[in-house]
């Protein structure tokens, strides 16, 4: 169970990378399909609702074409 | 199964993470205490044979005290 104050950070970062994904127009899907993960997860990434891993953190930000520490400014 | 690309992945960010704890001259068990985390864990994660969540990383940040970007710039 994760505590609030984690919770919090996962709605954070969902948030930031929901809004770097609509700056380059990229729709779920695209982006889901640039770095090989489900969109159904991405989808649960922007909510929230997935603590995911550095592996999963460095396609994210391959699939955005951007360096992983800009999409880890949050 | 990682990808060995994953994996060397992983690795640098292991690296990464001990040159930046070295730096402060923290022990393994005193960053392990500083963010929560078990000792075991966080010198796996410095081999590189763990990997690890958002969540995770954030408290490795906290316990460095350095920004979560500064901890993804490997």
């Amino acid at each position: 169970m994760l505590s609030e104050e984690h919770h919090d950070i996962l709605i954070k970062f969902g948030k930031h990378l929901q809004a770097l994904r609509l700056k380059q127009n990229l729709s779920l899907r695209k982006l889901a399909m640039n770095c090989n993960i489900d969109h159904a997860d991405v989808k649960k990434y922007e909510n929230g609702e997935l603590n995911m891993t550095l592996i999963s953190l460095t396609e994210l930000s391959k699939g955005l074409s951007i360096p992983l520490k800009e999409l880890m400014d949050f």
